[in-house]
């Protein structure tokens, strides 16, 4: 009889952010006999041409294409990625890039990682969303049967370059979705992050780089400290919750809605949640619902929808003992995580958004 | 402009071995509020009332079954799983218990670790291949496209829990394919476990707790120090490049063949093999390849096989730059890795094995 405990192997992520960030990664790169590429339609008519340009002495194997948006984040997608690797005779020394937004660094992620146990990759998100959240921390997966991101792991990329100039590329409804993200940074843990945004449209921001450096640092220091999501890590599910219900309806329903959209909408709930459990300022809340309103607008929600929404969160990675447990702010810059909140509160937060958008 | 290399999480790995070890592994499931269990219809019918009888208490929330054989360790199955987990709303806190062989393990631990980014799950292996060598080490996927274990990655349960109640259960056919690997760890890296086991077919054998925890002790001791394959874990791939090609082979075309089978005609050529590049004994050599032979007889190849099984090595994991890397031994119970071998040559040792067993 024995019992003997054994430590698995670690491995450092690199990071890299700013300017010049792409042309930097050329060393590394220059390493790999095999280098795979993933795009989506999109990524490999306006980005592919632009790492190309600054990368001129990389040589790509082969570029695989998949279809974008979420819908296209299944398991289909994936088993496309490995019939490719398997017909292109990848081995496990060979790299895979992610190029793209959340749902190629996600699907990308995923399929690599699990390719004959796993080959290395790099994620360059080409998004806001990306840069300031999806292409940090290791979070891969695709969606199943309805549920968000129902199969997947933690792997994490070797590295993520994160280079401001493919954001040139991006779409309006793009900004919008990853402004989402970048202001639940400064909601959960940096209040500075959050004056440099305040009252203003994301249309209306000119300092990018800052803040998507601010927000990808606010990340990997989370990261860094609770990599599995153990504890700290959980704060970033804050507006999530609520959100991914949203998200997983509409995805349901094949009306398009971004994550963003979703999140922001969540966080309007939750931030009513917050205020009702932790006493919160009654200004403090209106001025985040505001910002949140200001750069989303009005979002269809009906009490008719509440019955499968709810159901939708029972499915919830964060459900523990038949609870719920939210992420929630105590104040601004300041999140709490494993609150736990009856149904019919959850309830009333939807009630309270509906109704308080049929008032406008 | 920031690297920031960070470390990720580690967690332990406990391994309880020996006659009681099922009894004793009561406390540790006493922690969950659901438990999964997945077995096939052998382990269903043969080792589930074993588990139940030595753990009355333990409360079983539901039993999932799936189809036995290496044919079925496919993807499908784990898809079954997974939705099998869904439909059930198994949240993140349950346990998922592998209650079986090498091929339960392999499937459970890869639909565990990806069902919403990874669940808890213990090792209950049921067979001489599970217990010595499949159920350790957090090696888990499925076979994809006609390549073994093609998608998968690399998991560590919660437990690995061994109990030799379970042997009393398996056919004749599992204790030779599980031997093959006993005597693997004989060649490699355990001199005595070799002498333990010379001379003898498998039938004859008396003391098997012994042999078992052995072999065990002598996987975990590899894995604590190489998990991730790196390095000195590569040399548990002995017979293995051979024998893969040979087990893919035979899967293809719907022929049955264990994977002892596969992996004792590997160590045949490869012992070759080593025997050709190392210059081992002669007389040492002869006595491996008549220990094997005394065990496993007989294997139908032909050389007309010989294309295909080359160009299944092309695939392998172990491919790196081009060139296919072995295992070989240097000497009786001791090993080296990335030995890089000639196509040429490796026919060579397919025609020795071939042409050897014709002139029978």
């Amino acid at each position: 009889m024995s019992r003997s405990p054994i430590l698995l192997d670690t491995k450092p992520v690199s990071y890299v952010i700013g300017e010049g960030a792409l042309a930097l990664s050329e060393k590394r790169l220059k390493k790999y006999n095999r280098i795979i590429i993933l795009v989506d339609e999109n990524t490999e008519k306006h980005c592919l041409p632009v790492f190309r340009d600054h990368l001129p002495e990389i040589e790509i194997d082969h570029v695989i294409v998949v279809k974008s948006g979420e819908k296209q984040k299944n398991l289909d997608q994936a088993i496309y990625i490995w019939n490719k690797l398997t017909d292109l005779k990848i081995a496990r020394d060979a790299l895979f890039i992610n190029l793209g937004g959340g749902v190629i660094t996600d699907i990308g992620g995923f399929a690599a990682s699990t390719y004959k146990r796993g080959i290395s990759f790099i994620n360059y998100p080409t998004t806001l969303l990306g840069m300031a959240d999806a292409a940090i921390g290791g979070k891969t997966g695709v969606d199943f049967e309805g549920y968000k991101n129902q199969v997947g792991l933690f792997a994490h990329p070797l590295s993520v370059v994160i280079d401001p100039v493919f954001l040139n590329t991006l779409e309006d409804i793009q900004w919008q979705s990853g402004f989402a993200e970048v202001m639940k940074y400064g909601l959960i843990m940096d209040r500075e992050l959050w004056y440099m945004l305040a009252g203003k449209n994301y249309r209306a921001i000119a300092e990018w780089n800052n803040i998507i450096s601010r927000a990808a640092r606010d990340k990997i220091d989370i990261v860094q400290y609770d990599a599995l999501e153990k504890g700290i890590r959980k704060n970033l599910n804050f507006g999530h919750t609520i959100g991914h219900a949203i998200e997983s309806h509409y995805l349901n329903y094949d009306h398009p809605v971004t994550h963003g959209q979703a999140v922001a909408a969540g966080m309007i709930c939750e931030t009513w949640l917050s205020s009702k459990i932790f006493e919160m300022d009654c200004t403090r809340s209106q001025e985040i619902v505001s910002m949140i309103d200001l750069n989303f607008g009005k979002f269809d929600l009906t009490e008719a929808m509440i019955p499968e929404l709810t159901d939708l969160m029972k499915q919830d990675k964060k459900v523990r003992e038949g609870k719920l447990k939210f992420s929630l702010i105590r104040k601004l810059g300041k999140a709490t995580h494993d609150v736990e909140v009856d149904f019919d509160l959850i309830v009333d937060s939807l009630k309270y958004y509906i109704n308080r958008h049929a008032a406008h």
